[in-house]
């Protein structure tokens, strides 16, 4: 695309999740200037968020002392798998989108080029180009939150694979035997998952302090990150078993990752990562190095992601300026 | 390198394994004009091993009426983890080999470019420039025999990773739980661990054919691929049993690894693959498709290997001429 005006040096950085989208105008140097942050409300259909998609854009560049003309880009992170050439979003269950041209509707919106992939690999191409993954030649980014997301950088770059899928370590079946809802390492090692396990394991617990969390009713909503983190801190017996577990089976699934691929590193983000900290990723790694073949791979570090929440919006702008901006 | 002399288009492939090397002199269309076989005897040392080599390719330039010097290059695959730019075999067992730098020695003595890599990196890049995977954009390759080894072809290029050892699908552990010695995919899918289990499972059959076999002193050795393959096709029940568990579970294991990388496709290749044939690809598929993530990976085709024993020639072959001839 030729450019039609001198270059501002600002890409906008958009994290579109199934409840809220967050926005960051981000400078050459790679710092955000300013953020925005509002309710997906993905009932309203394609068109709704689009509408908050360019408002928050609008303010966000209004914070930053600009405006949306002088973006030179935007890159945006979906929740689903992405046909990262046609920019189109195959399927985004908690949008209920199925095929939308996403890239194509913004652009006709925005009158500016905008780039789009799979919210965990603009993650995790924020951590390799800004964060704990810095300097690595390739990383896995593994995000533990309500499901599991993964991105691949592989030779410097996403790896997408010839189906735009790659990267679903949550999905690998690591029980075979596991039963229906049992197989995963979604199904086990997940913030959903870890709530399913404690609410099995809850009766030979009954000191548990999660006893009062696990007994409210469907409409209070699944519990949250910070509430296992309290417990699991607190030594909380059914928390340290469900979670242990949980990390135990996540390293493992990891080795076999990195056992297949020979990455340099692994990085661990998400909301019950970044909860639970340290210990959590200790006990990852302390598996990884039990399963992964051959001995030399155990040098392959395990490490906590630096970004936290803004580690899409980095990922975005960073990915948007690299394929649009770099070759324009 | 500077070139030294015309260019002939012929490359030497050299398949390196544990008990014998098989050579073949390969022209500018892929097409093999000659072949040397002969065993590898690794209890002479690096430098008998050495010698036979030389021996092998010589021959094999007779054969093809040229000689050593009209070479462009030699390719090797060898049974080890390797490091590809400085062609040094890492840890090749069943060779005694550790930390051999393999292309210095075989330059020295041949005064030809040499490059080597991994075997089954070799074989699968014959399969893809050359057999079951041409015109892929990328693919895995998994070989079946007494052990389990494969190699990845992404982006056009094999995956090394950061500490050159990608590919290791047999070290996958899919049964944590399997205990010490049957946790890993090679534990369960490849020929030895098929012997072992029926060995485990022949008192509840005590009508299988295979109870002569497996009562063979072990100075006789492993039962072979052929034995197997013709109980298989006879209907032995205790083969039938342990042949398709093991089909099953490396069905996961590839839908594990498609499911990570979203290949275009997968090869099967290898001694066990090649004698048990179409019915054993079919049943690996069969659990590729179940157990695969998301459903439009069922697309990925996974197709037995072409070339059979000379797929780790024409790929050594065609890498040392896309590595050495291509830019020299």
């Amino acid at each position: 695309m030729a450019r039609r005006r001198k270059r501002s040096g600002l890409v906008a950085g958009v994290d579109l999740g199934g409840t809220k989208v967050t926005f960051g105008i981000v400078n050459e140097d790679g710092k955000i200037l300013a953020m925005d942050k509002r309710k997906t409300k993905a009932t309203t259909g394609i068109e709704g968020v689009l509408d908050r998609v360019v408002e928050g854009l609008e303010r966000a560049c209004t914070e930053a002392e600009s405006e949306l003309g002088d973006l030179d880009a935007v890159g945006i992170g979906a929740p689903s798998a992405v046909d990262f050439e046609e920019g189109v979003v195959i399927h985004a269950g908690n949008l209920g989108w199925k095929n939308v041209p996403l890239r194509r509707l913004l652009e006709d919106r925005l009158d500016l080029p905008v780039l789009v992939d799979n919210d965990v690999n603009v993650a995790a191409w924020g951590e390799f180009t800004a964060g704990a993954a810095r300097g690595w030649p390739d990383a896995l980014g593994v995000w533990v939150g309500t499901g599991i997301g993964s991105g691949l950088i592989l030779g410097g770059n996403v790896w997408r694979g010839a189906f735009h899928t790659a990267g679903e370590l949550g999905q690998m079946v690591l029980q075979p035997r596991g039963g229906l809802g049992r197989r995963t390492v979604e199904e086990h090692c997940s913030r959903l998952a870890m709530i399913r396990s404690m609410e099995t394991l809850i009766g030979s617990h009954p000191q548990s302090r999660m006893r009062t969390a696990l007994s409210r009713t469907p409409e209070a909503g699944p519990i949250g990150s910070s509430v296992i983190a309290d417990a699991y801190r607190a030594g909380d017996e059914l928390v340290l078993r469900v979670v242990d577990d949980a990390a135990d089976l996540l390293g493992l699934a990891i080795a076999n990752a990195v056992t297949l691929l020979s990455v340099r590193g692994v990085v661990l983000g998400g909301g019950v990562t970044d909860a639970l900290g340290k210990p959590f990723v200790e006990r990852v790694r302390e598996s990884f190095e039990w399963h992964v073949f051959p001995a030399t791979l155990r040098k392959c570090r395990i490490v906590a992601a630096d970004l936290g929440d803004s580690a899409g919006i980095v990922g975005a702008a960073a990915l948007a300026r690299a394929h649009i901006v770099g070759r324009g």
